[in-house]
Formats: C-alpha cells, structure tokens, sequence
C-alpha cells in the first residue's frame, strides 16, 4: 500500500514552496519507512526549486540533509529496526555493480549517475523521487544510514550534505597532520571543512572575502585568517598551501587562490558547477605542476565513516532551527548569507499546518 | 678567458635570425665547455624569438635541446671529461638549496624558478644566457647531461625538451602497464608521448584534428586513434581514459577531452600557457572527481633517466635535420604543422657561414 506523506513543495519555478500531500511507494521488502524529523536546508534546494539548473520537474519537494526514526521495515532489511535513528543524503539509490558502486562510490555510479533524493526518478518504478522537506520517506536500507550513539540528531542532518561534501575530499587527497590546507569560503560547507580539517590535524587557513569572521573562523578551527580581497595578504600567501577546498557555489576566479597552492598542490571544487569563468591561467598550473579537481558528495560507507568521526570527535553543524512554515524566508536569508551555518527544518513544525 | 662563439639570434622581435658572434663567460671550476653538435627546434625558439611571450630580451639565441661533446673542464668538474657526449636542456642553472631542488625537481625551482638556457640571465654574474643555436655553451657540470652509449645523438637532442617534457608526467602519474591513457596533438612533444606511453606499457590513444594520422600514430606506438573533430567518436571515448597528456600548444577547448576520462582521470598540460579558454565546465570535473593539472619539462636526475630509457627501449626523435641556414624557412615549416615531427640543426652547417 502506498504511503500518504505531508510535505512542502515548489509547484513552479516562481511559486514559494508551500503545503503539499503526495504518496510514497508502497516499500519494497529492502526498503525502511523513516519518520522524518529534522532536515537541514541546502543552497541546491533553492537551484531546484527554482528550476535554476534547468532540469525540475514539478513539484519538487527539497531535502537531502535527513534525519528520522525508522517506522517500519521491509522483510528483507537487516540494517535497521524500528525504532532506529537513520539518516538519508542526497542519494537514494545507485546501479549498485558498475566499477565505482562496486567501490562504494555510488556518487559516481557509471550507469547514469545515482538516483537523486528529489527531483529524480525512481530507478525501478520510473516514479518522481521527492525529499525531506517532508513526514515520512521510504528508501533502500543500503542508503539509509545509521547514526550512531552520541550524535546529536537536532543538528546533524546537514553532515548528509555539508558534512560528507567536505569530509569526502578531505579524506581522498589524504589530509592529516602536516597538511597545510585552506579552505575558500565559509557556508554551510566552508564551517564543516574547517572543522573536519581541525579534527584531522591539519593547519587550516580560511580564505574569505568578508572581514570579520577572523574570530569566528577561529572558533570552528581554522589557525589563520586571509582577506582574499586584500592583495598584500594574498601576495603573502604564495605557494603556502598544499591543499584547497574551495566550497564557493557561484562564479569566481580561481587564479588568486591557485597562486597560493605550493608544487603539487590541488585546490578541489565542491560548491561551483558553473564555468570557471574568468578562466584559468594554464601557466599557473604548469609552472608548480598544481592540480584543479572536483569532488561530489560521498559514498554511503564513507558517510557512515564521517558520521562516527563526528561522534568520536564531537563534532556537530552549526545550526538554526526553522519550522517549515519558514523556509521561503530562510531560502531569502541563504541568498545573503544570513544564516549560520546550516538551516535545519524541525520536521515536527508540519503538524502546525 | 671568455669564449667567443659563432651562433644564429633574433635581433628584434620582427628581424629573421641571422648570424652572430659573441662571447661566452670564462668557464668556472665547476663548468664545462660544450662543443655543440645537434641542437633540436622548439616551438619555444619562435615564440622567444618573436617576443610572443613578451619578455625577450634582444639579441636572442635560441635553442634549448642540446647535444655535444665535451671540450673542456673546470678544475672541480668530476662528472665529464673532454670527449664525452653531453647534452644540455631548457634549464642551466637553479638555486639547488629550495625544497624542489633538492627533490631533484629543479624544475620547479623555488627562488624564482630556474635559470632558463636562453633569454634568461646568469645567477652569478648577472649575464644574459644564450641558447643552442651556436657552436659552443658554458654550463655547469650539474645541468649537462652525459648521453649514454646507445644513443643516436644525431636524433637524441629533442629528448632534452620534447621529450622530457612528456616523460616526466608520464612517470609523476605512474603510467604503465594497465594505464589506459590518450594524448592530445601529434607534433614534436605528442609523438614523443606515444613512443613513451608504448614503452611503458599503457594502452594508448591519439587524439588527433587531422584525418589520415592513423597509420602513422599507429607506427609511434599508439594502439587507437580518435578524430577529436568526429562527435560519434568522442561520444564513443565517454569516460574511457585514465589519463590525458595534452600536448597541444596554443587555446583549445578542453571539455570534449575532459568528457573522455574516467573517474578520478587526469588530464595534464604540458604545452598550453594562455587562459583556458574556453572556460573549464566545473561539473566535469566534480562529476567524476576528474583533475586536470600542469606539468613543465623534468628535472636533471629525471632527464638523465629518460635518457637511460630511450637507449634500453631504443627511443629516438624522428627528426628533420636541417642547416643553421634554414632556420627561418623551418620556423614558417613548423607554424603549418609541416614537419615529423621535429627539426634538428646539424651544427657542422654552422661554419658554412
């Protein structure tokens, strides 16, 4: 029998989200209903909602920072009870035996991609998947994932997408002790970074554009503090860094921050998945033999890994609370940064109306 | 003593190169006295020549792929005696106390890069540097070469450019058995690139413009070619490369290029220093954790490798020899790609007049 759920959607691209009733799919014997409790909000939930990446079918119903308590199980689910706390990220499901599946880097699945969490469709029912912005989910056991003891669920939601974006990199290009590293920009993703590259060890500097954050970029981890828009302190920082997470998501220009990249060094894109515009300096890549890569998301093995970090390290988002009856206007505070760092919807705020 | 020298430069950025007489310092203990006899043709020679790159400093020797004999030694020279073969490259000097320097990375140089072979100045004496086009060059042991027995030095003097320049990202990138890897751009360096790629056992592909390179490429080593101007060919190569050595020289669009590696792939470029232009699509690069990087010659210690691995692999150029009197008409020669695939000036031809 299907599922009656009580969400929020986007009916076009110019309408705000409002109330809306749809059904879930009647579970499958691997799947696990999750009552929905928190979900953070993501700056690809306003792109969705908006049809600004030009692909959204309507409605769309946001949300894949997730987090709830599992209501009922499939016959064949084993990971999980009812009862336990589960997290969904922005994947739901994958064709689960190309190479990169096969690694547990279904972020990269060869077979078109992951299915996403929303504004996707199911891979075996062809039918629209729709997010958190909502009571209830149903999804694959193989990509909920638990959360364990000592994480606490009011602000952990965003790790399933700020946290795992930043972690993810971190972890690849082997970032620990000795690592002299920066991260650009400090968001929903850039406070994450700071505080997964603390925890790992490594000389964090923050790159920002805005002064005054000094104190509070200390706060989260990070050992120094560069104005990118003062050029002294930009000429300072030549060749410094052999790492730089750059989790800016619109258009900027890069070649200031290669500069600051020592011999071999990578800066990696998690935010921008528009043109690097305006272009890169092929000089400035051959002359240290520098790298610019990207990284999406994470895998759901390394999101389990991330969120045990997290327990063993105490390490949670900062977050505002909202109800749900908020989330136009907290879509208007993220267009001006207005938020730190993370909204996160209290998903018992739906039974308000 | 100074050396006076017999040589071809560029008087201005608009004269043809024409012969010229100059002085070389007096050898040091630690240098050696080059009696030059093969010197291979760059594409670097014209943009110096022409000022392209607008910082040439008039008169301009060319010439930085090198090969000669020993004529003499400083008192403190223990790496050559007269009559040995040696060559020299793009570098002559480096401060060699930088962390890449004493990597063997000269390269890289950190106190303002290396000291160029041409259109550069002395770190000692301030003096400008004169390149291969002439008849003798004044080095320090630690930048020439010895050539080992085996080799042609007849076709070995581009290996000290071209041929480093695509061996050392070649052996940074690990490529080898089970590499699947693919080069852009079959001229002096991309031939190069499929002799080593061969060698070292990778599967390899040309990335060619121009229909009618197949049997060619197929006799440098390449096992597949793909016309890049061909759609159905480049939707066909989809994710299919782990590595991409791009040897084109002048503004390319790379995205095509990028679209063909596999996850993790990287596509490094060792011949273009404009912008790249057009802009890098960022989510080619996060969808698949894709990097493109930038790589410049080889260092002393890896180019004296190299050298080891064309005599063990019997490696050479193919070469076009020319007389010093045609270096004009090879520039034009070389701007309409006509030449397989690089010219070397027969030094003899210099006391033609």
């Amino acid at each position: 029998m299907t599922i009656t759920v009580s969400g929020y959607a986007a009916q076009s691209a110019n309408s705000p989200l409002s109330s809306f009733q749809f059904t879930r799919r009647t579970p499958r014997p691997d799947d696990v209903v999750i009552e929905i409790l928190y979900c953070g909000v993501c700056h690809t939930d306003i792109h969705q909602a908006r049809n600004e990446w030009h692909g959204s079918q309507y409605p769309v119903v946001p949300g894949h920072e997730i987090i709830g308590r599992v209501q009922s199980v499939g016959s064949e689910v084993t990971k999980f009870q009812p009862g336990d706390m589960a997290g969904v990220g922005c994947m739901v499901d994958s064709c689960r035996h190309c190479a990169s599946c096969r690694e547990g880097l279904e972020q990269y699945c060869e077979e078109g991609g992951p299915t996403w969490s929303y504004n996707d469709k199911d891979r075996h029912d062809q039918m629209p998947t729709y997010g958190g912005y909502s009571d209830r989910i149903v999804v694959t056991q193989d990509f909920a994932v638990p959360i364990p003891a000592g994480l606490d669920i009011a602000t952990a939601a965003p790790l399933f997408c700020a946290g795992i974006t930043t972690y993810s990199p971190l972890r690849h290009w082997q970032i620990g002790k000795g690592s002299k590293i920066a991260v650009v920009g400090l968001g929903g993703l850039g406070h994450m970074a700071l505080k997964f590259a603390h925890a790992l060890g490594a000389h964090t500097t923050l790159f920002t554009r805005t002064p005054g954050k000094t104190e509070e970029a200390y706060r989260l981890g990070a050992d120094s503090v560069i104005l990118s828009t003062d050029s002294s302190q930009m000429r300072a920082a030549a060749s410094q860094f052999d790492f730089i997470l750059d989790t800016v998501p619109n258009e900027h220009d890069l070649n200031p921050y290669l500069e600051t990249l020592q011999r071999d060094g990578v800066c990696v894109l998690v935010g921008q998945l528009t043109p690097l515009q305006p272009p890169v300096a092929a000089g400035m890549l051959i002359g240290r033999r520098r790298a610019i890569a990207g990284s999406v998301i994470g895998g759901i093995a390394e999101t389990a890994e991330m969120l045990q970090f997290c327990a063993d390290n105490g390490i949670g988002c900062d977050v505002e609370s909202i109800a749900i009856q908020q989330i136009n206007e907290a879509y208007e505070r993220m267009l001006k940064s207005d938020v730190r760092y993370r909204f996160v919807i209290d998903m018992a705020s739906l039974k308000e109306g």
